[in-house]
């Protein structure tokens, strides 16, 4: 049925709105896709569902290809199974909980591992039941601190979740696999460019788990890629860790007055200013030959406040070259399931050990330097600070900072932590050469859980042998209105949204325009021709709406193609426009049919 | 693609479930369609979901028909919309309420009346604009207090909620009609048979309002009909008002001594054993020439507790005559928007002058019977006690009762009021005829709204001479899992669910039977040669399943045609099951494939 814009549930707005923060936002809301209800929540106006139902549509057709099958979960589940997962707990405040009319727990779920697990639990007993892979499409709810940038982080969006189910690794690699293919179908489909990067944990080892980025400029996560083909979230880089230096025969540390020296940059004026130059070899393995002092030369401590999930707090103090900073997400990571922060005023108060600004090399058991108590706080280095670099450092003391103190003769750590940032020009940890930083957005996610889920709900099966055997999970996920998203955020220019033709919400916007029945009968014509070739078609027929209207509202809907009806219709003559080149051609009607349908 | 069952995930259960209360919970279970999740709560299965977009695209297709569009709302929803309509209070404890990490009020929407109205509102402002007609198929929440007979009656469940928005009463009429049609192909289409019955509240006048019922004996709804064509559910009945009577020479009312008859029955009992048998003309209308006393001779004064929206509490005297009772429903909409329930001991002990058990006409100024004393209690009358009744009722002193006490001369009430129950033979209002009282569930309901909502919520646009005018809605709703568990109800036999075709999960189910390869060979060619010819396949392919498990599991499952390919494959004959009928004709493959095309 022709959709005709005379009837069409849609009001295209001239402004902004006030509270769209990015491009995707801005446009669905002007063109009548989506209209916000509250922070993070949207309701789908007739053309946005239509984009919507065609991304889904496509995920079905490839996760059908892939053998998985649909289900779908409620939104509003109970308590228990995520507490025996222990996520009830450790969502945080980032979940919706609430009561049912009987003080009964519920939660909106915001993924849905725990439900999964045990339908297969409840249903499935024997190996010869597996592989299974199950989905869903389905709205979930999470309770964003800070919901922005439209359907880019909602609090109720849209996911595709799969999850499969083996009972040997190497079944759980072919099931990886394939939805790892479906993925790259799935994109290839959708004409979204991305970059499959590794997001394992490093150093905890464990299993595959992949991210697909969008590569673009303007894309939130920041991930890592060398030119021989290494590609990383910055969680998942590891350091390459340097040879050991030789320590015989390097100079002796010397303690030095540095007053009011408590950021490295104070304290590489107060160096530059007041020392001598660095001697080649003594100082941090990456300033070699350097003839001033700069951050590199020095070992920044930062102390970190872990909170476990016993809830006790522990202080940690880690030291990193001065010329890295903490990098949140890698700091998560390395301590998880701790979760981390900047020590707070209290806890220098708490350990009047730690002198701000001064910190230097520290142990569990005492200072390096200073008094030699028992503190009781750990020192985790940097995998760089390796036996025999020499570095200016924090004496413990105030006002005052060391140099020439050596890893390995004058301090060591109680361990080695991930948690410094990447850089630009960083080995790749494959030997591909040196990494650069990139940025992108997260498309989608395929993630080996392991058994995880399955031993924690109790998923066994009868393994050939008739002996119970855990199962082994994967999960799989994409965020369909995060891809929407993500699309329109890649698809527009200055006069509205450009919509790959995968997607987009129509396959032709026919504009009748002027006042001239001839050049409505004849676009009614083409409307009927073009959806008896089975076309999808909106038709702007309103009657008293000037030509420039007409345009600007089918430029910023932004199907791909655009067929105009109007001065020309007496000689049976239309334009056909292409909406993402611009490119406008006057024809005869059957040739413009013979084209949208070839 | 053809489904196979070696692969597809389905477990069929033997065992009832035990929390199954009704058919169609049981078998959707035990089939495989669903999987409950927590009270009033279910997953979909495949089979299931197959089943669901079957209705919701036939629901679809229709709405299209009938012009309107598809839109999708959240179902998490902040509280202020529902508090500017009251509902936020009014829906008691039936929602939902949660609160997000910075405190604000949310609901999970069980209708969204308010956020459609405020969407109109948002975009539209001009008669131009209107019609219209908008449309969701949407996950809603109730917090049922008690969720019972599966997917009947969900805390969970799928809904299709249309609107429609007019300027004029003329338009809403339109519209009305317009929706309701396409309820009508709905329900044709999907096989169900229907009845329109009137949910108008008559004593309150007010707008339109039908529901559909399926007539059904084991229906939860009650609802009365006249072979007329009168068709009305229990709260739209209006009582047909007899005329009044003469009130001139009836005998004068006698107080008699009635000890221990609180109720009717003790009450007729002490009539026939006591009293002279009931002159003609002399007791309630429908009584004439009885020569017994019966409960219709009597009027049964019954307390009610009425609850206002304010919060306060009114105790009112509700006469009806004794052989009807008080009809919860029809009370309920009788005195809407206040709640309604019983009296309870302390109403009685805050109330001296009514008398347990004795109670007899009451005015709100005072007694008719015993101290003439204002009361404060309004006395409300069933439409049947008109002037010139004469009736047994209490005295208002313990122990004693009246006869000949007659309605116009002895005692007037504050008002008429329709709380008894409806009995079979009553006239209908529109002459139709007498009414018998039949059983259905309910499967759609029509309604004019008006314009509360659009009054409330400020919902105006501009009509011809440039006057702001309130817009007038209409609400149309179906509840898709609810026609889902009710056309399960009514489509199965003692081995399982038997589909219509329009909403079967499935067109055929092919079992391939034996150990002979030719058998799988011949069922896979006819699987391929079905699903070319557009039709949708699960082939029961299970290497080594049992025939009889196969058939079972077929049966179960309630595909409505079944292909056997087993003993005849060599031959290339096959068998053809009608699932409904049980009918079972063995045929050439090609001959079957012909006939399940045709």
């Amino acid at each position: 049925m022709v959709t005709r814009l005379s009837h069409f549930f849609l009001r295209t707005l001239r402004e902004d709105p006030a509270d769209a923060e990015v491009t995707s936002h801005r446009l669905l809301v002007r063109a009548g896709y989506i209209r916000r209800q509250a922070p993070g929540i949207f309701a789908w106006l007739p053309l946005g569902l239509r984009v919507k139902a065609k991304i889904e549509q496509i995920i079905r057709d490839e996760m059908a290809a892939a053998g998985a099958y649909e289900v779908h979960f409620p939104a509003l589940l109970p308590r228990e199974p995520y507490e025996a997962s222990g996520r009830w707990e450790s969502y945080g405040d980032s979940i919706f909980r609430l009561q049912d009319r009987k003080g009964a727990d519920y939660l909106l779920a915001p993924t849905h591992e725990e439900m999964f697990t045990l339908l297969v639990k409840d249903l499935y007993s024997s190996y010869k039941d597996l592989p299974l892979a199950i989905y869903q499409i389905q709205d979930k709810y999470r309770d964003e601190a800070r919901p922005r940038a439209g359907l880019l982080r909602g609090r109720e969006f849209t996911m595709k979740d799969a999850y499969s189910f083996d009972y040997t690794d190497a079944g759980l690699e072919v099931s990886y696999q394939t939805q790892r293919d479906a993925y790259e179908r799935i994109f290839q489909r959708l004409g979204l460019e991305y970059v499959i990067v590794n997001a394992d944990n490093g150093l905890m080892g464990g299993a595959r788990s992949e991210e697909f980025l969008h590569p673009t400029p303007v894309g939130e996560d920041t991930f890592v890629r060398s030119a021989g083909g290494y590609a990383a979230n910055v969680e998942a880089f590891t350091t390459v860790v340097p040879a050991p230096l030789p320590i015989d025969g390097l100079p002796e540390p010397v303690i030095f007055d540095s007053p009011d020296t408590p950021t490295i940059a104070t304290l590489v004026d107060h160096l530059n200013a007041n020392q001598a130059p660095p001697a080649p070899g003594v100082a941090g393995p990456a300033t070699d030959g350097e003839a001033t002092w700069t951050a590199a030369h020095t070992l920044k401590n930062v102390v970190l406040a872990l909170t476990h999930l016993d809830g006790t707090r522990e202080i940690v103090v880690v030291g990193i070259p001065g010329d890295r900073d903490i990098d949140d997400k890698r700091a998560e990571v390395a301590f998880a399931p701790a979760a981390v922060e900047a020590a707070a005023a209290e806890d220098f108060e708490n350990n009047p050990l730690l002198v701000k600004g001064y910190i230097g090399p520290w142990s569990q058991t005492g200072a390096v330097l200073g008094e030699e108590s028992a503190t009781g706080i750990r020192y985790l280095l940097d995998p760089r600070v390796v036996d025999g670099t020499s570095w200016v450092t924090g004496a413990n003391i105030d006002q005052k900072h060391v140099h020439s103190l050596v890893a390995g003769r004058d301090f060591t750590g109680d361990g080695f932590v991930e948690v410094a940032n990447v850089l630009p020009g960083d080995p790749a940890p494959d030997g591909s050469g040196p990494v650069e930083l990139a940025r992108g957005m997260e498309i989608g996610h395929v993630f080996q859980l392991g058994r995880f889920f399955a031993e924690t709900l109790g998923l066994k099966v009868l393994d050939e042998n008739g002996k119970l055997v855990t199962v082994t999970m994967g999960s799989y996920g994409i965020g369909v209105t995060r891809i929407l998203a993500i699309i329109a955020e890649l698809s527009n220019d200055e006069k509205g949204l450009v919509w790959p033709s995968a997607v987009a919400p129509f396959d032709v916007h026919i504009v009748a325009t002027g006042k001239d029945a001839v050049a409505f009968d004849l676009a009614e014509q083409a409307s009927a021709s073009l959806e008896d070739a089975g076309l999808e078609v909106v038709y702007d027929d309103r009657p008293k709406v000037s030509p420039g209207v007409k345009f600007g509202d089918a430029e910023l809907i932004g199907v791909p193609r655009i067929l105009v009806v109007g001065r020309g219709a007496p000689n049976g003559e239309v334009e056909l426009w292409d909406r993402r080149s611009g490119e406008r051609e006057t024809m005869a009607l059957h040739e413009a049919i013979a084209r949208l349908t070839a």
